[in-house]
């Protein structure tokens, strides 16, 4: 199980000078944390950027003095450290410069939640399907993970790289609004499977399997903007749910059920029509006795959506909270969906889903919000500015 | 900024197929994931073992009827859930076994709190000096952070192999124990940075210098108990203190005041006598005008032992938490330090800083626990054996 480059054996770090004092540093053969993801551009990064290790999903709550002025002060601001942060050199006033070098591919994403644009006095620009999403019947929605109205999306690589991009852009948010609510995610480590493969969530199902491919045409069609109002064309809508999973009902249920329900096989994830992971379910498929072998009812047959414009792209975390003091997990999905239109896109899938899905008995949606995701900005501009200036 | 293999470019990852489909996945150059840590020899895995990017400490509370023979069957039954998860395979019973094959040099250490002696009816096996530690003044201990009977400390470089060990050990444990505390901490993450380089905590200062070398003679003589209760011989006692960094204050101070404070530089770690990182601070140095350039309170001074048996080896983690809704951060240290024996090696130092350590400003212990980490087992044996067979 030993390969690569600076190794342990039997706990001790190879190579390392044996002396009573710390070890001369081995050299690594990769340096992940010098990768850095341009901030500018015509469209945000963090949505067509291959998902990195964590994220920290913020919601502010904007305070009731701030209008369109100052939201653009705190937008000229956030947007400055974000640029900054994410090359790798440390914003004004950041008070642990030192924490500021190892970029990871940090991205910071913003959104605008429907409420920020009543407060900067622009209702009419706001995207006639951003608002918060209908009480499905399998929901019970919390306030504490619910709303807000500005999100920031910080993702990297490295967990040091998010918690100090984290601080930083708190800190410079203070004055203009209050956290409403913090959710932690992660994925497979950077270098711990092969880049694109598609990760695991934490029921162990392959999950991210169909989505459109960042960069190719049909990604561009489904998740960048180009109708409704101007100021959001190259922009895109988020919706972020944080699933809880019933690990413990999970758990008692068997392989047949679980992969009955999912309509594909945990093991490699391909339908149960199919051989791999990416062959096309085969609704129409019999099984000896005349029954579809993918239930209408499995959620890969209720989460299907027949045309490129009508897909979503999913980007989701796992949580991992502490668990009860007997035991209970507290574990589940981010979920993060971005679509041109929430209303034409979203909303269809998650009525499809939330009337019939199997997997809703191992499922319980405890939080929702959605936001507006500007386009991006050029080095002389700044996020939202179309809106706001 | 852009090296290594597989990469972004402006969000998109190169050599992917761009079609309507997921891209085929391009291979890493490193697979850190199937790096292994054998959990098998002398000494628990988890001490000497370079840190790994994430660790969670979980402590066990006894349930009322756990005996000598009941704690036995508990550490059997860990123990092979441990050797098992740490090279890379699932264990007995578990739910999502697909989440088992990414090992990330994975390590599960347990140690024995003070009152699981007394459960077992070996109160006179208890190291002597293995007992809440007193109350300093800058303490403002929590009991949701403090105590506990078992401790089960799960390290490895991947965030989802930590969650899936944790979950599969709490399953396992949950008809003898219930969870008191879950302390979850990071460091930089694989591959970020040079291995073996001191790391940064989260007041941005290089935190680990002048530590004994894993593998040394003086680590050896340090860390592994040698005296005392045979059972505990080739094991280790662990205190685990949660120390919250002041960090809005320190934020405030300029960097002359921190570096005076720690009484070294925080660009590159080296003592304020000194010109890079392991030169060995020089007390006796003045300054032009006569006063020491060390200060005699600086956090360097107080922490300075002389004798290689008295060293302590530090393993720290940091934590962050969700920050309030004002923004203040819940950030800090989870302060892991192993020492042959706490009386002579632990309390002493500790005592210097909590009487004088001008650091004290910026930061504040709120939790406290102290373990006995037991010495490591065969195959054909179980972690404790030595003391509860």
């Amino acid at each position: 199980m030993l390969t690569g480059g600076a190794l342990t054996v039997g706990g001790v770090l190879t190579g390392a000078a044996v002396t009573g004092e710390a070890p001369a540093p081995p050299k690594s053969t990769v340096d992940y944390g010098a990768q850095a993801v341009p901030f500018h551009g015509r469209h945000q990064a963090g949505v067509e950027t291959p998902a990195q290790a964590h994220a920290t999903f913020l919601a502010l709550d904007l305070r009731p003095d701030v209008d369109r002025a100052a939201l653009g002060r705190l937008m000229r601001l956030l947007t400055d450290d974000a640029a900054r942060l994410t090359r790798g050199t440390a914003p004004l006033a950041d008070g642990q410069p030192e924490l500021a070098h190892v970029p990871a591919r940090l991205t910071v994403t913003f959104g605008f939640g429907p409420r920020l644009f009543d407060a900067a006095g622009l209702a009419a620009q706001r995207p006639a399907t951003l608002q918060p999403l209908p009480a499905f019947a399998i929901d019970k929605l919390q306030e504490r993970w619910s709303g807000g109205d500005l999100l920031i999306q910080i993702c990297a690589d490295d967990p040091v790289t998010v918690a100090h991009a984290q601080r930083m852009l708190v800190k410079d948010s203070r004055s203009f609004a209050t956290v409403r609510w913090t959710q932690r995610g992660f994925r497979r480590g950077r270098g711990m499977q092969d880049d694109g493969v598609t990760q695991r969530n934490v029921l162990g199902q392959l999950d991210g399997t169909g989505n459109p491919a960042p960069g190719s045409a049909v990604f561009a069609g489904a998740v960048w903007t180009d109708d409704g109002p101007q100021w959001l064309h190259g922009g895109t809508t988020v919706v972020v749910r944080r699933i809880r999973a019933e690990l413990e009902a999970w758990d008692a249920a068997d392989t047949v059920g679980k992969e009955f329900a999912v309509g594909r096989r945990l093991t490699d994830g391909a339908p149960l029509t199919g051989q791999r992971e990416n062959d096309p379910p085969d609704f129409a498929a019999k099984n000896p006795i005349g029954f579809p072998v993918i239930s209408e009812f499995s959620h890969v047959a209720r989460a299907h959506v027949v045309g490129d414009r009508q897909r979503i792209f999913r980007r989701p975390y796992n949580y991992d909270e502490p668990p009860g003091p007997d035991g209970t997990a507290d574990t589940g999905l981010i979920f993060a969906a971005y679509q041109r239109d929430i209303g034409a896109q979203f909303l269809p899938i998650q009525r499809n889903l939330a009337e019939a899905d199997l997997l809703n008995e191992w499922i319980t949606p405890i939080g929702s919000a959605v936001f507006a995701v500007p386009p991006g900005c050029e080095p002389d501009g700044w996020i939202g500015q179309g809106l706001l200036a």
